[in-house]
């Protein structure tokens, strides 16, 4: 299908060396030649070549720009159709002039996303793939970006689509059943197939969703608070966890201001650190945002690094910590275990529940290690390799895939229960639509223009 | 002449459709070649070409991005060294991993503008050239834009190289007269040609010094404050100023954020409006940074817009608003001229110096049309057009230029005075070797360093 002619600035908005404006449609070739001063016209140049030239205001002549252009055509291109890409030095007011040129050349702005947009409505990428191009963007660390790589590659992709040629095999199968009732050994047939094969999905449908929670914290980061009283060594232990890591990502343009995160890497195990400003700043981020506000963050947070001083008897206010925790998963350290040990260890057995509870030394550097492996085996049963493996991470997928296993298990339930085939045909059925919604097969187009919205423009 | 293989990230740093790296130097593509995984190896393709394939981590054999290369192999490049730029999805995260992996392949991390100091170095541009480019970069206008990329196509080394041709042929009749001193017309040519000659390259000179004054504020804007006693008008003067006007560039991301500035075009002129903000919150600038921070930046700025409440007489606050500008170019805006006028025009004339006064209505659009023509005439003697004319904008390029001028007249004088053809002889190459600065011909290395260090990464 041909679409109109779409262009936008791709680079990030800013100065830098090189900014580009990408143009995908029909027109983008014949729109960049209008353009275009170079050795060649772009309209007879051999696709995926590059060439040095001049973009001209065409109504003055003016030199506009200085160029590099890229023409690809279609349908080997990142939206199968055809593709011009113009690079431009990297200034603001000189690459916004050559876009506004473009956009006289009958060349319409492009909505964010679009391009992404065309490349799954051309089918060259499935949606699951096409969510990967943005996770892939927004990844805040190597996991995260190994995850989104995985998906973007169509491991995931993959594994949905095996699932739905198994379902569309069991429809087959129940479909005899309907159509040929008179056959004797039909119903038997259909209810063992139905049995074989619809066991198999969820069981593969269950490892999929085994996934899920490690999937999700390798995409979005492990939610993780320092709490502690002041001077107990939240501030030492942050820097020991930032220097010890490699993959940081502090103050990324884009990212949020308000709550100052902080990436780090605990053997595979991506944490965000929250209000790590905080903590650097006051030292108490318990004081320093309020109690209630405090709770919130605790509560909402997916780990609490509680920080008690050894060296001192435990005090109203340390207990007080304990309370706050709630129910969130907790890493207690008994820290300056390098100073006489005055805090009762039994107690703080006690106060922490099941949570592990370590002696640590930020001076000695002692206990880090522990803290380390109590951390991944908190969160991860095996060891986290980001590779190979499926991971499944989106909220997206992770519903669509608990709806498909509780149609499967319908279906199952169903047949066991000796009901009619027609019955168990629309709970296949369902399965197979939901998990062709991870796909983007089966999808409404609003739920389709929601997603890319989400883009970044020129993408 | 080799240097070693650099790379660096080419794209503005932040969240976008395309990030891209850059390698440039004689490994380049065999750099980028252990990487990738396409179709083809990147040594076998031609160049100019673009490959979509994988970047792979060559340790694990892990996939780290989905890329398409672009091969250019010198000399046809930027660098005039083969040139491999590989576009990544615009992830900080995998182009920094796609970097690292990049920079394990025996490749150095570029230095700033490095890029464009090798295109300089092998001779591809010369250094007045390869300023504007980082002018370019850095344009908030369209005029600055058109300047820069009229110095980037060269239109200024033309005529400096023309006129060290004028020099050389001036320096070779000298050479003959110390030569060939028995000839006993020689002092006589050198001198017809050294008045000739030398007064012709001293009016080019001249010409090209006139175009300075504009070129500076054409590249660099106009800095314009508007002051005022509160509630006179000011943010609506601002308001229509920069409603009026196309091109606006506000907060751009790298523009320093203390003074906040905004650039409207008045008739040609790029005027930068300083403070705005402040204007727009306190509508009172004066009273926010406090009397001695006001004088400054009036006496600083380039041009003042004086707004004076015309319903109203004349107060201690505005005379002493007349005190602050001192000797900066100003124009005074009679404001309210919709209703009735208590203001002595008399005094405000007379208040003005030689400045022009002007009676204005934000409500009914009054005066506006005067203000432009009135700021256009204080700064431009001629209609303002950017392309065609070579202008001389850059400081650096100004301060050389009087230099050559200063020493081309010391040359003219004493040949009038009849000194020894040696002392000429040593004024004329020293003008030649002045104007060679501007272009690079004649400059020392530690001058193109610090050139070079100020321009943006991975340029």
């Amino acid at each position: 299908m041909d679409y109109d002619t779409i262009a936008a600035i791709s680079t990030p908005i800013g100065e830098g060396a090189i900014s580009m404006v990408r143009l995908s449609g029909p027109e983008a070739v014949f729109a960049a030649d209008q353009l275009f001063r170079g050795g060649k016209s772009l309209k007879e140049v051999d696709s995926h070549t590059i060439h040095y030239g001049k973009i001209v205001d065409p109504d003055t002549g003016n030199t506009i720009e200085e160029v590099m252009v890229s023409v690809m055509r279609k349908p080997k291109t990142f939206t199968r159709e055809d593709v011009v890409e113009i690079n431009c030095h990297g200034g603001l007011t000189s690459v916004n002039r050559v876009l506004e040129l473009v956009l006289d050349q009958h060349v319409r702005l492009a909505e964010p996303g679009e391009f992404t947009k065309r490349a799954f409505l051309n089918g060259r990428i499935d949606l699951s793939q096409a969510e990967a191009v943005m996770d892939l963007i927004r990844a805040k660390t190597d996991q995260a970006m190994n995850v989104a790589m995985g998906q973007m590659e169509g491991k995931l992709s993959t594994l949905i689509r095996s699932l739905r040629g198994q379902l569309l095999e069991i429809l087959a199968a129940v479909e005899v059943n309907i159509d040929y009732p008179e056959y004797d050994d039909a119903e038997v047939m259909t209810n063992t197939i139905l049995h074989e094969k619809g066991s198999e999905v969820r069981r593969q449908l269950d490892r999929i969703l085994s996934t899920a929670r490690q999937g999700k914290i390798l995409r979005e980061g492990l939610s993780t608070v320092i709490v502690g009283r002041p001077n107990v060594g939240k501030s030492s232990l942050l820097n020991q966890l930032v220097h010890e890591s490699k993959a940081i990502v502090t103050n990324v343009p884009g990212t949020t201001r308000d709550v100052i995160e902080e990436y780090v890497n605990v053997r595979g195990v991506p944490l965000k650190l929250i209000d790590t400003a905080g903590i650097r700043d006051t030292d108490d981020i318990v004081e320093k945002i309020g109690v209630s506000r405090s709770k919130e963050l605790l509560r909402s947070a997916e780990l609490v690094l509680l920080l008690i001083n050894g060296n001192e008897a435990l005090t109203e206010e340390d207990r007080g910590l304990f309370q706050l925790i709630g129910k969130t998963p907790a890493i207690i350290l008994v820290n300056k275990a390098d100073l006489p040990q005055k805090a009762s260890f039994d107690e703080i057995k006690q106060l922490a529940g099941g949570n592990p509870v370590l002696q640590t030394s930020m001076i000695d550097e002692k206990g880090l290690e522990e803290l380390e492996k109590a951390i991944a085996s908190l969160f991860f049963s095996h060891d986290v390799t980001t590779n190979g493996e499926a991971y499944v991470s989106n909220t997206r997928h992770i519903a669509l895939l608990k709806q498909a296993r509780s149609a499967i298990n319908d279906a199952l339930d169903a047949a066991e229960q000796g009901l009619p085939v027609d019955m168990t045909q629309i709970d296949i059925k369902r399965t197979w639509d939901v998990l062709g919604e991870i796909v983007g097969d089966t999808v409404s187009d609003s739920l389709i223009n929601e997603l890319f919205s989400k883009f970044c423009l020129g993408k």
